[in-house]
């Protein structure tokens, strides 16, 4: 993961050497069909079509507060990335990128973000069933955040009605 | 901000003083009108009601790879709040709630989730203007990712069409 393409240029310093400004704790993990970065859908909407459904695995009282039914905003830990990219060349691109302007799990603070349908709550298990995820089976989980279209989705037709600030 | 209200509900262990799972490293602050939590938009769509710009002030190289007019998701750390309670009863609710049910920024990790409007790039500051944001001014900055509405927007009507898997 630390392999340097061309057109790549890392930090000159790596984050995950730095000093913390802070510090993440595991909610839970993902159970997921997926077992290799090569079977694992590329984002959520590749995911959503496998029709292949996921868990969530609870721990320290994640299992509290979610039903099922709705929509949400799913936090991962992508530990098995290199952090220190600032610009970048996905197999996928003509180019490199810089960092902030793509979706590659590397990244200085590699949290994914996995908009996600939550189908149902195993009540006695406490696991929470997903229709789908672009994760790898055993991937940490940070935060589960519902979501409100009011905020979360923004279309560009909104924004030209209301003009420019 | 470690008040309980009745109905809340702290975890056994304070995530604040638990072992580290992982680290993250501040990419930036913004820089915002809102200089308290009383005078602070509460969402994003109240934010973008004011129409008052925002900008963020990179940092780490943060300025590489975006410039302006697109959307975005933008991640905050909530350097402010306790990150104790599983069960949290919000002054506007009717009653406790789970944190995961909840956009409180009192969460296990306190990771905010900001979908914004990035206007312009200023390269000779390194600045990136926002359309708006519901931040205080000096809130520390994890990460941004451009936002894909194929990814990102999940509306029911689309879920129906595909049926249950």
């Amino acid at each position: 993961m630390d392999e340097i393409r061309e057109g790549e240029i890392p930090l000159d310093i790596d984050p995950a050497t730095m000093p913390a400004d802070g510090h993440v704790v595991f909610i839970g993990r993902v159970r997921s069909p997926w077992l290799s970065r090569q079977t694992c859908p590329k984002n959520m909407r590749a995911a959503r079509e496998t029709g292949q459904a996921a868990e969530l695995d609870p721990s320290r009282g994640a299992r509290a507060g979610r039903g099922g039914g709705c929509r949400g905003s799913l936090f991962s830990w992508l530990v098995r990335w290199a952090r220190k990219f600032i610009l970048q060349n996905p197999r996928h691109a003509a180019e490199p990128s810089g960092t902030f302007a793509l979706r590659s799990p590397a990244r200085p603070n590699p949290i994914g973000l996995h908009v996600v349908r939550l189908v149902s709550l195993d009540h006695a298990g406490g696991r929470l069933r997903l229709e789908a995820v672009d994760l790898i089976d055993g991937t940490p989980i940070l935060d589960i955040k519902p979501y409100f279209a009011s905020a979360d989705a923004v279309s560009d037709a909104t924004i030209a009605e209301r003009g420019t600030p």
